[in-house]
């Protein structure tokens, strides 16, 4: 008689997202008059940049014609993508990262889901609270991270770094030794990064201690002070120390197109075993390459025309966290994040908490974000808001915010 | 100190397919005045189908307009699609299955992969021997087959199911007692398949002793008689035992494309535990869906111009694969498949192994095949053709393979 895998009995309630999608769904029933805006989920609104539309035709128009036809792609992926990655990537930035050390896939929630999957069962890991939610729950599948506290909302076996107030939402060195740590900057949800120097003492720390640094480096694009790094590899060691994951989501609105890469360096090993191998195995047996229309689409993001477009984009996005950032701190608000991330990380005033708050705005002003809490007990009475809508509906939501009086 | 996931150090060897690669480049690079026709890899050559091209272009088109831009696809796919699916594939062959039974992904090889992970890993698994190499590879990575026997090159606590001559290359219910049973037909690699009654033994076994079907049925658009069953859910009680992967690759030539689904009725329980909220939680938490773009031309391939075209490209196929069983046969060598799959199993002459017969095809005629081998240890002395090249290439194929004389 088969049984089922265990684990996954483990995982408490069901998806942020989907709590969210219902209270608003039966809200707008509710009330089919109010026009919602929802500054929650992590979606990006603006079309697709024309340079990448351009890619895309013509790389459909190869697959209509015999000579010009592609079918499996190379199990890393094409060289012409993974040439452009390392060159814009990494070499422009002095990193040393070749091409065949480039694995591209459908995206980073797949590759940071799946990573683990090549570490044993016995390590521990390390990650940030608040944080997104697929780093924990890919462990509680695998059998990783003990029993569930339904109190604290903690795994016993998960080493917590909380990033709070009170240390500028920069996690500390954990106390106990982790064997995997999981950093993402700037973060998902809080907004907040970290700098250069900063995020040297992490790779020093993992070398030391023999962990490895799983590296999400999702909203690099949205960086805009020169001390925080773009990428883990601009610190020295970290290729014997970090695997770093990287998404065309938000730089090049691929939420719906899909494409993304890990990063693994050949320096980095246990023993005489590469953890590059290990992950080509895995790409080579379960996985079937990304398409090969979407992988022109990716080379385009690094074309001349398509770098342009891009920086506009993700500045029309900017001029968003910015106005949201100050609007709310006009308003009396306490919110950080937003400068060198889509995320504006809110205090809920008045002592409510995130899921208080989150009904208080959806009822009183019919704005939707997303409760801190959802993202682990250090997000308890804080709200995230993002910069992906449109700039009219973000100036329409931050006026409506600061109307309110509480 | 972080260590690795050692069940990845029992995997032999190297991929089969990395392996052929790597004779034909030493081959070809001595010999680089002469044409190598690859009958090998199960690769689609034909372009795609101008209704599918079309769907491309117009939802490219969408994806570049603020109004038509789509970001995250809903995590089981867009509905469009899967009510595509559940009409054509299933209601019209007389399967009860329901929109919300269908998840879309990238393809029917991560599915496939993927899918033991929702298991206990103490499950046991039957595979058919010879067998498409996922099945086993997944189940080593996660640590459910034991240990390797290199003589015999199989895996301790892996059911072997073999599939030779004797039995018309159909397995036999198993001796021991399986939990999970993996079954592909039309087969790969074999061109085998199996009657809808014989397909119905196989569900009532699995409901009577507990097992869960993993049913690959990616070739199912090759069928061409007609008491072969396109899909598990023609036989009744499939729905409380039965999982089926389908591809878009070899019916749409989506190889380049990437698109597959997996059915899990909602009926298929562990006690009261679904096994469509488990993999609906997998796909929630380490998937983030096909491209909107991907999922269109999926439903291109339901309208009446696609089914049209794609019936012609698969005629094409099958003339190929007619072509390839026909002139094997004349020329006296022992071949079967080729009539409901598009491959054609082939006896090694002489007693020659798997690899030497490849060596020999390489060398003499400049012919690549697939060693039997290379798919279990009842592949040995088989070898593996497809239909998948041109028509013009497959005739010089057959002309040189009837030309030796051993």
């Amino acid at each position: 008689m088969f049984k089922v895998n265990d684990n996954y009995l483990k995982l408490p309630g069901s998806y942020l997202f989907s709590t969210i999608g219902k209270k608003v769904n039966a809200y707008s029933a509710a009330h089919p008059d109010k026009k919602i805006i929802r500054l929650g989920i992590g979606d990006v609104t603006q079309p697709l940049a024309p340079a990448i539309i351009d890619a895309l035709h013509g790389a459909v128009d190869e697959m209509g014609k015999a000579e010009t036809f592609h079918g499996y792609a190379p199990d890393l992926g094409y060289e012409f993508l993974r040439n452009a990655i390392a060159e814009n990537d990494y070499k422009a930035r002095g990193c040393d990262i070749a091409p065949d050390e480039i694995f591209v896939s459908d995206g980073a929630k797949c590759d940071c889901g799946n990573i683990q999957e090549i570490f044993s069962l016995d390590n521990k890991i390390a990650v940030c609270d608040p944080v997104y939610p697929v780093y924990v729950d890919s462990n509680v599948m695998a059998g990783r991270t003990g029993t569930y506290d339904p109190k604290s909302e903690t795994w016993s076996d998960v080493i917590y770094m909380p990033c709070l107030a009170e240390n500028g939402f920069a996690p500390e060195l954990p106390k106990e030794t982790p064997d995997l740590i999981y950093l993402c900057f700037p973060n998902n949800p809080t907004g907040a990064t970290i700098t250069k120097a900063q995020l040297q003492e992490w790779v020093d720390y993992a070398n030391k201690v023999g962990a490895v640094i799983l590296y999400d480096a999702a909203y690099e694009a949205y960086i805009s002070e020169p001390d925080v790094p773009h990428s883990i590899y601009e610190c020295e060691g970290a290729r014997t120390c970090a695997i770093e994951f990287r998404s065309f989501s938000k730089n090049a609105g691929f939420t719906g197109v899909r494409l993304g890469f890990t990063v693994i360096p050949k320096d980095l090993k246990s023993g005489d075993v590469s953890l590059h191998a290990l992950w080509a195995r895995r790409h080579g047996t379960k996985y079937n390459g990304a398409p090969y229309i979407v992988q022109r689409a990716g080379e385009a993001v690094y074309s001349a025309a398509g770098k342009a477009q891009l920086k506009e984009q993700v500045a029309y996005y900017m001029n968003n966290a910015h106005y949201i950032l100050n609007g709310l701190k006009e308003a009396g608000f306490t919110v950080s994040g937003g400068v060198n991330a889509p995320y504006i990380w809110l205090k809920a005033p008045n002592g409510m908490t995130s899921w208080e708050f989150f009904d208080y705005l959806l009822e009183n002003v019919n704005v939707v974000g997303t409760p801190g809490s959802g993202f682990g007990p250090s997000g308890e009475h804080y709200f995230r808001l993002t910069a992906f809508g449109s700039y009219e509906n973000t100036v329409e939501a931050v006026d409506r915010l600061k109307k309110i009086r509480l």
